[in-house]
């Protein structure tokens, strides 16, 4: 717990409005979206930058007296990388919520961490533009989130992550400094690539308080064209068959059995219950290809032996099956008082084995799972449905949890795709990343961050 | 100068026959394409590996000995990044040239070092896939070099650069140590992405041994369209159009006036030469969107003012038109001594202002400058005819380079696009990063390579 005398510190600092102190408020701050039960802490402070110089007068007086430094966007992230492990400073960015710069003629945005990834995302399509990363919660997620955590989303698959769309950063270091990462040009070979090693890095080795955004030629049309199957393995077949027609399309998603009668049972949509699982193909580009890539999907998926082949086309219409499909982590929580998901990924050709594999482990532990996933990529997020606070159903999921890692490394995969580690993940991150890399990216992050206080604890032990 | 006792040390360690240590064989490998002028040494062995393990006996012998290390594959950069300062071994990758694995269903191969980029993208277009990054040496050039570089090409503005491409790396640290580097899947977001931070860092952190690369399905058609302008402006008034009618090309290149009578001077290629620049703008995708998208841009460009506007169809026609673009360093070359190219880029907004900036420079100096680039991206490549043994000229080019370099970042630019730093933009890259940035960038160059022996004096002075 903070001192009064550094808390009367920071005030005289900070105006009185951009702190909480209150204990209920700090509460609040205390977790994010992971479902998990180990034992963190609150922070004595909350504190809401309006400016860069905020972030920097907060961080060099926390380097100074040790203090702990957790940033914090929409606190969306699944593995508790906005948690407080001993109490410290949230350093909330939800009023750096500004779009600095457009410029549409060179296709960039210049933003600030707090911005929401919905409106980045609009904002380039006044201009034709587009902003491709899209996790599950990009209408409330934000960047400096998605920088942190290196999020991904169902278009991965063709347009990549948001590492794909950073061309520079300003960082503030541990002891207060700015840095500018990168230089903002499409292109750039002058020195070592800093940005990328702060993408992804979850607020451990600086804090990001600017990003300059890459944007492409939004598409001009898209459709969708969703199929059942009899087999995992069938389906993987189909997906190869469309990659070997040449189609690459902007999104191959997945919903297992369990998944498909979950959502019918409690947001009925229409899916047909009966199949083993169902893919959502969304392809896009000029109008005039779209009949030819439709056909192709529908030849390579019948090929492979789907069946109930349905076209989707407009906005709305999409938008009804992507809603359904969206709505699994809503219905499988509906199962029980938690639900918990992963995040896999593995080359697809071991996709099936993945899927099953991670079922037959369910199964055996007792664990009610609904698999989705992003199939293009080998991405597969298991969601099960279980009570967090009943003993035994949570070692059998900590079982679980294991076994499903192990298999992902097996396969050639790994196990985090896009969510990161946060606290939950690190001591099989260690395991799959080995000492040598592990005890390299510790000598990193001390370089960065020599007294430890940002984001402690998250990603690996020190 | 090695001594003969390490020499002799290192015979034993190695088979004969992957040393040379003869004088004549030794300054083959003393510079790389870099035109410049600088005092430079020449290796005291060079060494072909051809294992894993090779590469992990040099380096911990050099390690302890204190000996530099300059990784080699094909030395076609152009900034001297594989020139030896003070002797040394050249570690040559010639051998270690072997596509390990290709696995079309996942979209990945693994490649040694030493494969040259021709062959990898042949491998991948015999499964209808594609592996975009094209340097314009990618007939010769290798991954490791690519790697090494950060090298971009002609297709950057669509597709990326070689950091979108790889999926992992197999690196030798200075020590000796073998670490795997990113998972191998599409997408990882296990801790801190150090592959990233190998890419493009000149071999001075890590020496890579083994690359997983990422391949995409390979578009089925494609053309070109080249039109004439009469004012740099109204070109990339041309580019804009196009990308506000929301196409977009894989390829927009540049020729001004200098450069395509150069070019006909030399190789006549039916270039309209009266003209002040020309673009060369190729688009891909489906065969039934080819018709829509030359449609849309030749309407772009002809409401910009463009002039004789050509589309090309055909493998064999639209290679003649590359090998005219291609042919401009050649033709500049036979003009002078010595060509010097050089790599700028800027946000395509301060396009016109660095092309005609460049050339006002170059007249001042009294030297002769075709312009080609890549003007999607803001990528300029000013081609500089002169004699680099004259002083005056060689002072003129020193001059004028200073002055081109401080016009691309007071445009918003930065002087390295796709070429990298070596030795030849050391001051410029202090300049332009700032102390802060180049001291962290120090910093890590002493965590992985705490002796200094890879690839001494490149990059940044330690």
């Amino acid at each position: 717990m903070l001192l009064k005398s550094k808390i009367d510190d920071l005030k005289k600092v900070l105006s009185k409005d951009k702190i909480l102190f209150g204990e209920e408020e700090r509460y609040c701050y205390a977790e994010d979206s992971a479902n998990i039960r180990k034992e963190t802490g609150i922070p004595d402070l909350v504190v809401f930058a309006e400016t860069v110089e905020d972030v920097q007068q907060i961080v060099k007086y926390a380097n100074i007296h040790n203090i702990p430094i957790i940033s914090r966007g929409a606190g969306t992230n699944m593995v508790g990388s906005c948690v407080c492990m001993e109490g410290g400073i949230v350093l909330n960015f939800s009023r750096m919520n500004k779009i600095l710069e457009f410029n549409p003629d060179d296709m960039t945005m210049k933003v600030q961490p707090g911005v929401v990834l919905a409106d980045i995302k609009n904002m380039a399509e006044s201009a034709g533009l587009f902003y491709p990363p899209d996790p599950a919660n990009f209408k409330v997620s934000t960047i400096g989130g998605s920088i942190a955590q290196s999020s991904g989303g169902a278009k991965s698959f063709k347009y990549g992550t948001t590492k794909d769309y950073i061309l520079s950063l300003k960082v503030v270091l541990a002891d207060g400094t700015l840095l500018r990462l990168g230089s903002g040009t499409i292109k750039d070979a002058v020195g070592y690539h800093l940005n990328q090693l702060i993408i992804g890095s979850e607020g451990t080795l600086a804090i990001v308080v600017e990003a300059e955004l890459k944007l492409i030629p939004k598409p001009e049309s898209n459709a969708l064209i969703t199929a059942y199957f009899d087999s995992i393995e069938t389906a993987v077949a189909g997906v190869n068959g469309i990659i070997r027609a040449r189609i690459f399309p902007s999104t191959i998603d997945f919903m297992d059995k369990n998944a498909i009668n979950t959502v019918e049972k409690f947001y009925p949509s229409g899916l047909k219950t009966d199949k083993e699982c169902m893919l959502l193909i969304e392809v896009d580009g000029f109008a005039s290809s779209i009949g030819t890539q439709l056909n192709r999907v529908e030849k390579a998926l019948r090929e492979n032996g789907a069946s109930d082949i349905v076209s989707v086309f407009g906005k709305d219409d999409m938008e009804a099956v992507w809603t359904a499909r969206r709505a699994s982590y809503g219905a499988t929580a509906k199962l029980a008082p938690d639900v918990v998901t992963d995040d896999l990924i593995v080359p697809r050709s071991s996709l099936s084995k993945m899927v099953c594999g991670c079922r037959d482990i369910c199964k055996k532990h007792n664990l009610h799972v609904c698999i989705v996933g992003h199939v293009g990529d080998g991405n597969v997020h298991p969601q099960i449905a279980l009570n967090l606070e009943n003993d035994e159903e949570y070692k059998n999921l900590m079982d679980a949890k294991s076994e499903i890692y192990s298999l992902a490394i097996s396969l050639g995969g790994t196990i985090s795709a896009e969510h990161g580690i946060g606290i939950e993940k690190i001591s099989y991150a260690e395991k799959i990343l080995g000492n040598d890399v592990i005890e390299q990216m510790r000598k990193i992050k001390t370089l960065f961050d020599p007294t430890g206080i940002l984001n402690p604890g998250k990603i690996f032990k020190m």
